[in-house]
């Protein structure tokens, strides 16, 4: 999609007021932990699948929870704005400079800090990969509750100040049922450490929750206490083709009473046509044809339990019941990884022009919001390709759209366009990817007035001078 | 315990002001909606199993969210502050009038607004019963998550601003799990209305979580969208013997792998014996002598699951393990409600100036708290009688402890005793029964200088007046 130059737009801020910065910074914290402007990587001011943004005025990569309060301490003695960053794998582009912020850069302060295993818990750093956590989870005979495609590359702390997703939701929740306590720091330094080590703690405001979504723009996160749940056995893996989105319903309403299901995804006929045309070495278990594709996979802590056999015998019954067409049970770890691919479905993305939409509805009004989205879109753009997929059972999908030409203010409207029938249908603009800066301008369409001025109530808060995250989500 | 004569204690208000404050409420709202204060029963100025407290100012039992906020915008224009009210079985005095505020009863604004069975979704009006949420939940085909002793009698609004917890939180989480969609009025009458419908919404603050558990100090709340989960086969329920505390977590370990399993509940020994002798018309399965007992129930939601089978197995492994000690299995619903009414423990109620705590500790830290927070009381008051069970698998236990002569400063000594057990070894001294009046003095023990000081900035934000529910929790 088309980038702003936002270096050029915002200008560079002078060097003497810049010089100034970084000798308050390094004088606080020392030459260790600030990285000048004109030394830091592209990589620091370069959100996931863009050209390089803003240059920040500084690189701040804190060792320390005291580095972290030491700098936000200073940041408000001189009204100087700070954008957090975890692993910039976001998709809203809220971890990248607009102008004249510094970046604090969480990944120095990164690892696991104790595993619980009476208690089934994890306490981490804020700058821990999401991956390391898992395998960690794993290492100690648990899992973890959330996965998500850039489990390598995103911390986790970025996963819970963005509250991710994923395809585990509908058996474990999303990444805020997974915090039990966390620590964040306020903009004015003060060090909040609720963590708390135990399901239930009524103890006052439950604090941790506005840090959890609120993509850094009340407080950065620092440590936090994670919730591990029971060893899962390797799972076992389905495709299925379904008749219409109907059927995906009913097949939801037998599946999510089976304890083993731990993601149920779905596939609309155009993205699962064109990703099984389009996906490198991968081939589709069935042609294409109308129907929709269903990826569910079972998994079970049951010592004993045998989720294969769980699936098969529920697929039976369903095809007995007419309600699914067809369905291929993968039979080695190559075969689930390839149903995976194509639901992934990166092989959109050589679309032109993409835009990628993340939005939710409740799972019964998904197929009418898809049919009207679509129309809305042909109406305007009769060739615009439009692919719906998603995670359906958590009232989540994806769209990616492509115009074979677009400007800025073609992306507007086709912006508009699709958050206008979302916004008709009383659903969600962002399920599980956030607002950031490139949702900002539409959080009216799910959000009312009276929300909206209570965030900026909390805001004014907690952050008083706007220091954190400026431009971000409000 | 003892109770103030709160109503002495503050005084009753002058005749003159409150014939001015009955006049405006009356204008605003109706005679219908508005009760006098000399007009008011008893019931609504009683703490569940306390002596009548402060008889409020007035009684407001809106009709709708329009009255509500009707009310509290004229209250904040008066200056009048308010005590929220549900079912009145809360345990920490969060819901009675302390001395000059109206108290405003949602008993009225009540009822099923609508089932989404492709979501599995219900959305409920504050003053409707538990029970009646959970009995709308089992004829559309599905299980609400939360269960606890008082159903009949709470209202989910309550439920939901004490985040109350109960016996299913290992399976289900505790009420802030439930809850997808809220709607609650500010103190100046803003109704904040963010009634989502789906698991998956990241538009902006979730400032749902901020009424959830927060007691009715932040807002009122008047609705809700809750999540349903797929219908559990009736259950089934076992009480096992086991040597000692590290044998209970052992038992745990394996258990909470088992996905049927939906409560995890023990007994020290003493409880057991306790209620084993004193609970009428049931009979203890087996004698108590010195072990622990555990009561695990087990139930399922998968088509052709057999929760019994799955026990029974599962309890024999662990008799062949040496891990459990002796095991009954209940053969009727009757013998399953009696294991049920020795965990639920009522007959410990007529221990003399019983004082109840409901503290929570990571699971395997829970019996070195007993035997420490034992030894302190005994220390103290060598005939203490101190019994200890609760669900353990979420780190919940509640402690009965009861003196033969008991004032107001050997109950403050008491509870002083047993917060600072709890706060040397970092636990929470609320676990689900919220701060309300009663914890107010201790919540230092659980929660920082910085975390008090972050709740005072919000209560700041959104009650600037602090006329919502005032002198509860902060």
């Amino acid at each position: 999609m088309p980038i702003h130059d936002m270096a050029t737009a915002c200008g560079e801020p002078g060097h003497a007021a810049t010089d100034a910065l970084d000798a308050a910074l390094i004088a606080e914290l020392g030459a260790d932990i600030v990285t000048r402007s004109a030394d830091i990587e592209p990589h620091y001011f370069t959100a996931y699948n863009e050209a390089p943004g803003a240059r920040p005025r500084a690189l701040v990569r804190p060792r320390s929870v005291d580095d972290v309060s030491r700098t936000l301490a200073l940041c408000t003695k001189l009204q100087q704005p700070v954008v957090p960053q975890g692993g910039l794998t976001g998709l809203a582009r809220g971890a990248v400079a607009l102008g004249g912020e510094i970046v604090l850069s969480m990944e120095r302060f990164a690892g696991i800090e104790s595993i619980d295993a009476a208690a089934g818990t994890i306490t981490v750093r804020a700058g821990t990969p999401l991956q390391v956590v898992q395998e960690a989870a794993e290492a100690a005979g648990f899992t973890f509750g959330v996965d998500l495609g850039a489990r390598g590359s995103c911390q986790v702390g970025g996963a819970i100040a963005t509250n991710a997703g994923g395809t585990r939701a509908i058996r474990y929740g999303v990444m805020r049922e997974q915090v039990l306590g966390l620590e964040a720091v306020l903009a004015d330094g003060t060090v909040v450490s609720s963590m708390s080590r135990v399901l239930k703690n009524n103890t006052g405001y439950d604090l941790k929750q506005l840090f959890i979504g609120s993509e850094g723009t009340l407080g950065i996160i620092t440590r936090a206490v994670l919730r591990l749940r029971p060893k899962l056995a390797p799972p076992a893996t389905a495709m299925c083709r379904v008749a219409d989105y109907d059927a995906v319903v009913r097949l939801w309403d037998r599946m999510r009473a089976v304890p083993e299901v731990v993601s149920f995804e779905a596939m609309w006929p155009s993205f699962y046509q064109y990703v099984g045309r389009h996906t490198p070495d991968v081939t589709a278990p069935f042609a294409g044809e109308d129907g929709f594709a269903v990826l569910i996979e079972c998994a079970t802590s049951a010592p004993g339990g045998d989720a294969a056999q769980t699936l098969e015998t529920c697929l039976a019954d369903c095809f007995e019941a007419g309600l699914v067409d067809d369905a291929a049970l993968a039979t080695s770890e190559r075969q689930a990884r390839d149903m995976w691919l194509l639901r992934e479905g990166l092989a959109i993305d050589a679309l032109p022009n993409l835009i990628n939409f993340d939005v939710s509805l409740p799972t019964g009004e998904l197929g009418e919001f898809a049919q009207r989205c679509e129309a809305a879109l042909r109406a305007r753009w009769p060739d615009v390709v439009c692919l719906f997929f998603g995670h359906v059972g958590d009232g989540n999908i994806h769209i990616g759209a492509s115009l074979a030409e677009l400007d800025e203010a073609l992306a507007e409207e086709l912006d508009r366009t699709v958050y206008g029938v979302v916004q008709e249908m009383d659903g969600s603009i962002s399920a599980e990817h956030g607002i950031g800066v490139l949702k900002r301008p539409y959080l009216g369409c799910t959000r009312s007035d009276a929300e909206i001025g209570m965030m900026r109530r909390l805001k004014a808060a907690l952050d008083p001078q706007q220091l954190l995250n400026p431009g971000k989500v409000l």
